[in-house]
C-alpha cells in the first residue's frame, strides 16, 4: 500500500499577517517557512509549527483574488479545511486513492510552497478534502 | 503562557463506519479508542492513529440526532473543521485565549471520550474553532 505521511493541516483564512499574529500570542505558533504566493493555486500560504517535538505543522492559507478556491470556505465560516499527506510516488497513490472510491480533483501540478514538488487534490469517499505532495 | 499541546484534527462524517472503512483502506488509520457516545456534545466520537511516530491523531466525529452542532460543517460538505489542545489549567488557558480576541463558546463540561476529563470550545479571532482538553 502507498505509505501517507501526514504533513500539516490546512486553514483557511482571510489574512496571513491577522492570523500569524494571533496564531503566535494565543498557541506560540512561529513561522516555519513562508508566506509563499502560489498563482497556480491562487493562495498566499505561511507554514507554522511549535516548538514541542512532535507537533503537526499548519498551513495559513488566504485568497489571492475573487477566483481563488479558498473563498468558499471563508464564506462557511470554517478555517481547517484540508489535510495534507507526503507520499513517495504521486501518481500510484493517487490510482491507490481513487481505486478506493475517492475523487482525484487536481492532477499532480508543481507548488511553490514546496519548492517545486507537485502536489494533487483530491476528495475521500466521506468528503475530506485532501492535499498530497510528493517527496 | 499557558502551554498547547496539539491533540487531534476533528473530522466531521456522516457516518462512523464509513468513515472507518475508507481511512483504514486509503490512509491505512487503526481505531486508537472509542467509538463514544457523548451525549453533552450530541456526538458519536472514534479516534484514529497511523503506525509512524510523531502522527496527528483524527477524531472522526458523527451526530447523533439533528440537534447535533456538528450538522452544520456536514451540510457544508466540509470535514476536517477542528483542532483539539492539551491545557494543563482550562480555565486559565481559556482566560488566556479570550484575553487575545478568542470567543470562548462553551465553558468546561466533563467529555465522555476523554474518561471525564474536561473539554471547552473557542474561535480564534480568525474564526478557527478550537477544542480544548484539560491534562
Amino acid at each position: 500500500m502507498a505509505s501517507f505521511k501526514f504533513k500539516h493541516i490546512g486553514v483557511a483564512v482571510a489574512s496571513i499577517e491577522q492570523a500569524l499574529s494571533s496564531y503566535r500570542v494565543i498557541f506560540g505558533y512561529h513561522v516555519l517557512s513562508g508566506p509563499f504566493e502560489d498563482p497556480v493555486q491562487k493562495v498566499t500560504v505561511c507554514f507554522l509549527g511549535l516548538d514541542q517535538p512532535g507537533e503537526p505543522a499548519i498551513e495559513l492559507v488566504s485568497p489571492s483574488g475573487e477566483h481563488s478556491p479558498v473563498n468558499k470556505y471563508l464564506a462557511n465560516g470554517i478555517g481547517a479545511y484540508h489535510m495534507c499527506y507526503e507520499v513517495e510516488d504521486i501518481e500510484s497513490a493517487l490510482a491507490h486513492v481513487r481505486s478506493n472510491g475517492s475523487i482525484v480533483i487536481s492532477n499532480p501540478v508543481p507548488a511553490v510552497a514546496f519548492g517545486g514538488r507537485r502536489i494533487a487534490w483530491f476528495y475521500t469517499p466521506t468528503r475530506q478534502l485532501i492535499e498530497l505532495v510528493e517527496r
